[in-house]
């Protein structure tokens, strides 16, 4: 049985149970054995980070940001077996996915996290010189992160966005492995440890558990040692952490469900439709469909070009290779949210039926309904098909796609594409104003799919895509404020102030001093 | 019966029955009738206030900010009739609190939030030049203000901070009236509804209801119409209220209880015992103690001047006129709450009686216990006593404040006092480093009444003070990004992004472009 780690060690878990890996590819257990921890092993993780914390709070931002950057450099000499065992555990693909994409978009995340938690400017300094009273965004103690089934590394627990922002942060972080994965995040925490004691930071600075009983996770949500909550993955799960954090009046965020509408306007289907069904099925079907901005619904105004579009989106879905879906839990949801589409009145266009793929797949998946329809159960019809299947809604009318967009949920993102020429701004400027209100990231003539880990990037959105409309999930400096708490000091002495707030700036980082940003000292 | 505002006019509520406010100082009705709204009035308003949104997103920022303004000056040209009916309402003086402090205070946030509107500085704009994805944070939709009974004027729904700055972020406001200032609340809609004919923005931006059941404010909450909710007032309600907000996904910001501990330790004391003393009786009984930042938990080092300060407080107590409370429900609750704490232990230094001022009142009233029995009870004795009471802990040592800091439940506010000649340092570096993740304002040798809105100020805090530690209740420009969500545009052609994020900056507005704060244009 693997062991845990624990305060800078690798422990015996107090185990409940065990779980062992699935190569999806093949459906063969993989031979490690992974603890299902109990209460006792998140009890003492959490005593641990509790006092990490303490001692993290004394630590100089400098030791936190090389801690990550030698992190992500140990990443990348092992990137060979990292990036293999991951291959085994997921069935992505080593190249181009894991070595030359994801691991790379890791290691960046997590030096891009090192230059935030460096220049700080992330914190908002805050002078008041009249009065003087200070405030910046500052660490709030530890923080659970439990990443997703389908980024092994970018989005894992133990190395991913949501590690990277809150560690920045100066958080304490109990990483939860996702179990499809524990392989992959046993390497990772292996070369954490490392890092952590090069740095000599705190041992309990990053933790990490394999699996939990979900009351047992919910008792580590409520308990008063979490500070806060990062979670990516299924929306079921995601409501069960949010109303455990809710209940404890934590800040919780999450990424959960996404249906990433895409409108296709008239024009710009007579202009380039070729081009944009391409662009579609390779932005539906890249990585089996399995990204949380993978276009589900596909709004389209009917005409004889719309139905030749589906047809070659037909032509294409059929002609595409059927990838390995991450899980048999991922085949047997995807067929289920298939089904449900299908029972509210969806047409199969093609595909809807399991295997075709190696190991754990499900066909290439297009359906369609009238835009009639859509509107007649709207809420049913955004059921959320994880993985290579979309919905295309046959619109009457440009208009009838803003009828459409003003019930949509929230999501992570909306595209719309239009004329290059002008000769669909007419529609494009009520549905985007409608659409803008209901999405993360508008985009124009672009498929969602791919996130650039950038400052202006917001991988969020209204609720149910996430718990809260303000915040990112990727792109820094602005991702680390999720996981701080706003500290005014009120006529705090100033040799008692963090650096940051004192008279002198000796960095030159920007301050709002009296109401302007400025790199002045005060 | 009186009218409530919606959809630009007076009209009759469908209401569910109707109440009187009362005069506090005298217990008699006054002479007026308020409607308690159905939910079909919820409903229309609703249906008003998601029209409003639409068409507040195309108007010109100005003429939102000049609104603002306008209403200002219309509070202030009508401030003797407003602060008149205020003080019957509630028994606040009018002089200096209602007309020379309160009611400035409202007109100058509603002016600094007309200076952040126009501004948009709040909004943080990115962009990142390479990629051409910009991002900002924008209004999000019609916003439920709940104000509470001890601000008829600064914290109330139809005008104070968290209307200012739900309105300067381009957001309807439906406000609910406190019941126990209906009359108050409906000269100031009036006002609002001459400055919103006057600036011609859409009728229902402000909207107002005077009072719902809860079942019927459960169920605004959860509607998909509203987008948010800001709400000040007993964590009762607050608890409630963030329920439903929670269940649904929903931005919800609570300023709920807070006890505020101040930490005096034993060389400031001794420096300036005296001065100290009275600082705190100031502090504890003005407005009856009917702040959210009042002193209620004070914190001492056992000796002989511990002993000799608790005796001069005491002393003053008694001396002190004993102010009139809100309410019926005020003076009920305070006493319940000294109830509960003397069953816990708290020993009654003085007071601890109904009545001994006009109207409903309560003594002055200061209870102590040892630093023992409150580690004994830590959770119980933190029990809110809203009013002119507080409790003594008699510490054994600063380290057992450390212990008691240490399990303390997140509050607004903590102050230190500490020795001007630093003869207190070594206790104060582990006390503050301790509080300073419990409170939203940690203060040095000052009282925690007294809320300056300014840019740095905090007037939050960890749950239960607030429901999310990040926001500031009080204070522009920060305090507009509560009711904001974050929108990010991908690719986005210029002419159809919003205007700050175009490649001119024409107003020299500071924009993180490509990871720098600049004034430049792209």
């Amino acid at each position: 049985m693997q062991k845990i780690l624990f305060n800078g060690n690798w422990v015996d878990a107090q185990a409940n149970g065990s779980f062992q890996a699935e190569n999806p590819a093949t459906t063969e257990l993989l031979p490690e054995h992974y603890p299902i921890s109990s209460w006792g092993d998140i009890d003492r993780a959490l005593a641990a980070a509790d006092t990490a914390f303490e001692h993290l709070l004394e630590m100089p931002r400098e030791r936190i940001a090389a801690f990550l950057e030698d992190y992500a450099e140990r990443i990348e000499a092992r990137s060979a077996e990292i990036c293999q065992l991951a291959n085994q555990e997921t069935a992505l693909p080593v190249e181009p996915r894991l070595a030359s994409v994801e691991l790379p978009r890791t290691t960046n995340q997590l030096r891009q996290a090192a230059a935030a938690c460096r220049d700080q400017g992330w914190s908002l300094p805050t002078i008041d010189r009249q009065i003087n009273v200070r405030s910046y965004h500052s660490a709030i103690g530890p923080i659970a992160v439990l990443g997703p089934n389908n980024f092994p590394l970018a989005y894992n627990g133990i190395c991913g966005g949501d590690f990277a922002s809150a560690i920045a942060a100066g958080n304490p972080v109990i990483a939860k492995a996702h179990p499809l994965h524990p392989g992959t995040s046993r390497l990772l925490a292996e070369e954490v440890l490392a890092a952590l004691r090069h740095a000599d930071l705190p041992a309990a600075t990053v933790q990490m558990l394999y699996a939990i009983d979900y009351s047992d996770g919910e008792r580590m949500i409520r308990d008063h040692r979490l500070a806060g909550v990062g979670f990516t993955g299924s929306r079921q799960a995601g409501l069960k952490i949010k109303a455990a954090a809710d209940w404890a009046g934590k800040p919780v965020y999450l990424e959960m469900s996404s249906i990433n509408p895409v409108f296709i306007l008239p024009a710009a289907l007579q202009e380039r439709g070729d081009d944009i069904c391409e662009e579609l099925k390779t932005s539906c079907l890249m990585a089996a469909g399995q990204f949380c901005t993978s276009p589900g619904l596909i709004g389209i105004v009917e005409s004889d070009l719309a139905e030749r579009f589906v047809s070659q989106l037909k032509e294409k879905f059929n002609a595409a290779p059927v990838g390995t879906l991450l899980a048999k839990s991922g085949q047997l949801g995807l067929a289920a949210a298939i089904d449900k589409l299908q029972s509210l009145g969806a047409e199969v266009v093609c595909g809807g039926t399991s295997g075709g793929g190696n190991g754990y797949s499900y066909a290439n998946t297009l359906m369609q309904v009238s835009g009639d329809q859509f509107l007649d159960q709207p809420d049913d019809l955004q059921t959320e098909a994880f993985g290579n299947a979309t919905l295309v809604v046959r619109l009457d009318s440009a208009e009838q796609g803003v009828d459409v967009a003003r019930l949509l949920e929230g999501n992570l993102t909306g595209s719309i594409y239009s004329s290059n020429v002008g000769a669909d701004d007419a529609a494009y400027a009520p549905l985007a104003k409608v659409l803008r209100q209901k999405v993360g990231r508008l985009l124009n003539d672009k498929m969602p799919t791919g996130v650039a880990v950038a400052a202006a990037m917001n991988h969020g959105g209204p609720f149910p895509a996430t718990g809260h409309p303000g915040f990112t999930a990727v792109g820094f400096p602005g991702s680390l404020r999720r996981f701080s708490m706003l500290q005014c000091f009120d006529n705090v002495r100033e040799e008692r102030l963090p650096e940051i707030l004192r008279d002198p700036n000796p960095t030159g980082i920007v301050r709002m001093i009296d109401n302007q940003w400025t790199t002045e000292s005060v």
